[in-house]
């Protein structure tokens, strides 16, 4: 934290970066980082910047939870060997939530190479350090310009509405049978169990969003592999809300199954369930749903050809349709981007 | 964790299945998964279902803890980049104890060939949550068959018998017995282990200086906290030097004994070995050396008196008057720093 | 990486930060972190920076490597939950060495209050990333003033003769020797301490069985490969019965020895002590014990014959015949099956 060191009186929002070496065990076998790493570095990143700016006034204290985090490109892989560098910066806060963009680099140190590989938004909304049930009011941030706050109320209440609608509709049920046949949406699907131990947790002992998130890209790419049987690795994340705490000793249970492909990518649905195990007995909950898009990579670096999935159901057909749809929506959007650039 | 997604109404008996893909710190160097890496997710598959099972009725709650596992063999070796799929299911339960049926199924995701690796048969005791002296009662299990009860009876008496046998043996002492008498050099040394796997390297496979210098301290913890018994601190480290390259796949023993003590710190000795296993027998040499000064903290955290150390051979009083040496010279260097700082 | 953001051209001395979130698994008991956590991270950042700065002129691509850590103080503890900021800056280059100072501090991100912990200053050579036997030129550092480059010159000449120093010195033998005569018992017996954390723990706060046998498991295959010095893998455990709690905070020691061998396995047994070291000086009881059976395979994973134990004692006698015993009814009981499966 260079601004720390700098300066005695470190402003409320001097970015945070957090660095380390990728190891073999971030990586898959072919060398390649797991999307979900990276996706916890960069809520730890988020969580260190939102928290501190909560607490930047004398108040009361509060620990910074994840809520939101909007949809995320992965630009190219990061790998085994590489230093990866994320750094977060607040940019905007509502009287309850916090903004945090995060930019990851990675770092070639033999040859100095250093390019972006990620960008992503997170919102995070920050409880009572001694009363987990209680929302603590957030102080202003301080804007460069008016058109910079304005800018940010627009994605506030973008983002507000797309959270309470996320919270209405109904999580699908994942879990029909298994499938021998290859293609199809059973032969792919999968599921793991994880026990919430401390060391996935916040200060206030629930299960820190990042952790869900790469418990998550890890069923994803499994489903991957087991469709198309290469190479394959996180092209991008699908906006998640988090509506739902999951505390210490939990056991969660994380599903994904194969939705849509297109010809170069395809797209995974993970649910994920807590079952409370010390609690009553029925008390199972959805409570986290995405979608993650993997590409599948050759030796030289290019994009493969994809099994299409052979749908069996009417229901793998509507959600196959959807997955169309946001596939069409996602490829628009990056054409669009690119046309503004160029103008 | 199927049946809990489709119904709402789990029956009692559900099967849990824990997956994950293995990982190269899962293996050794050969790339065969540690039997200890399966043995565990057996474990936390077992401790799920049988808590599950325990809190299905509405009683007091409580968290299952192993008691005996049955003999286990593992059929074929687990591969690195293998997904493990672990499934756990209730076969029998007695007033205070549940019997566990776990299959692990290694599989291969890139050419979809699935095989048994293992079975095993676990033993689990339900704790009260709230008081773990007091053993709760298991709610029954539901039988297909009386025979599939009477089979599960047997097994119960069979384990019981074999148990309480156990207990009566008197357990073998297998190592050179430490010293006994307290604050002397031989009641607080000690050493551990460690293989060295691919995480813990550079980009070279050699072991990162860091890591060493992680289990040093780890080791020197221990020291310091078996001679005085308190909540214990690093203070300082003196210098280090690594003369010799330690690479992937090495055993290392890294040792530590108490070399000093005065009246607010204590001085470890701490020594580094590779035992190069899998090459030429005589290759043992001495690798990294250092010394660690730790100090025992109250709750207050001031530093609370050490008991002095109990010399007792002519060696170890040569080294307690050099570890003086070094605490004199340390304390002049601090003192020397201060009145500069102060000019 | 700040700077690295901020400019397109980053300088060779650019810093390096690498910061985290301390975790419950980082700490002892009582909430510190261990030094040991800190000088991993220390190392960590001084290794990126140093590997950074000898790639950054088109030379020879090489790996900086650990050569000497000079004296550290912890001038005030780390705790859980606080973020560690660990900023590195090359301060000196010699024609085949680099210079690094590391500054951490420690940040309460729910009270703002930062303060320095601990300050290093570290050591590397590059090697080559080709060749790990040589030696690469380090790139010139750019001093701002002459008397920076003289002050580093002198550091470098004081820690040059303490390395020469320590290299002669012949390193200390701290623990009794093991029988140097391959294929004895006491030639390959091992054992590990291990501090119990809290992610090895229940939510009753006692170490998970599944934890135990893991670091069984460990402790047999270290025997194992000392004693055939070939890629080994688990076949069996026999049965395991858990009479004892173990506390979080307890130091266990997990010790192994061959028993027996025949043509094609091995048995070691495996004894876990535990050393309540914060408790009363008597209490250490065996808590645990095991026999596993581990084979050797060759390249084509076909198992290899097992060099014989050498038998030096009477007790090691009678302990091989009881294995020879173990050995043989687990044969009859596996030819009984497949009799039994046959019929």
């Amino acid at each position: 934290m260079e601004c720390a060191v700098r300066s005695r009186h470190p402003t409320v929002n001097c970015p945070v970066a957090v660095s380390r070496i990728m190891r073999p065990d971030d990586a898959n076998i072919a060398g390649n980082v797991h999307g979900g790493t990276i996706l916890k570095m960069i809520e730890e990143a988020g969580a260190i910047i939102s928290t501190r700016h909560c607490n930047s006034q004398n108040g009361e204290r509060s620990v910074a939870v994840l809520a939101r985090v909007e949809r995320t490109d992965f630009l190219t892989p990061m790998l085994i060997g590489e230093v990866a560098h994320v750094s977060a910066e607040i940019t905007y806060t509502s009287k309850h939530s916090v903004e945090v963009q995060v930019t990851v680099m990675g770092e070639n140190i033999l040859n100095g190479v250093k390019r972006v590989t990620n960008r992503a938004t997170l919102w995070y909304v920050p409880l009572s350090a001694d009363n987990v049930h209680s929302v603590v009011k957030v102080p202003p941030l301080q804007y460069s310009s008016p058109e910079q706050e304005e800018e940010g109320r627009k994605r506030y209440e973008a983002q507000k509405l797309n959270r309470s609608e996320s919270k209405q509709r109904n999580a699908t049920i994942i879990f029909p049978t298994i499938n021998v046949e290859p293609c199809t949406v059973g032969y792919s699907q999968s599921s793991l169990i994880h026990l919430v131990g401390p060391s996935d947790c916040t200060l206030h002992n629930f299960l820190q969003g990042g952790v869900t998130m790469k418990l998550m890209d890890e069923v994803a790419g499994i489903v991957a592999a087991r469709h198309c049987k290469t190479n394959i690795v996180t092209a991008s994340v699908d906006a998640i809300n988090f509506h739902q705490k999951i505390e210490k000793g939990s056991v969660i249970n994380v599903s994904g199954r194969m939705i849509f492909t297109s010809n170069k990518s395809m797209e995974i649905e993970v649910v994920v369930d807590v079952d409370h195990v010390l609690k009553s007995p029925q008390e199972s909950a959805h409570s986290v749903t995405a979608f993650f898009t993997y590409v599948s990579l050759g030796k030289d670096g290019t994009a493969l050809p994809i099994p299409t999935l052979k749908i069996e159901t009417e229901d793998e057909k509507k959600r196959f349709e959807e997955g169309r749809e946001r596939y069409l929506q996602a490829k628009a959007r990056r054409t669009g981007e690119v046309t503004k650039k160029c103008q």
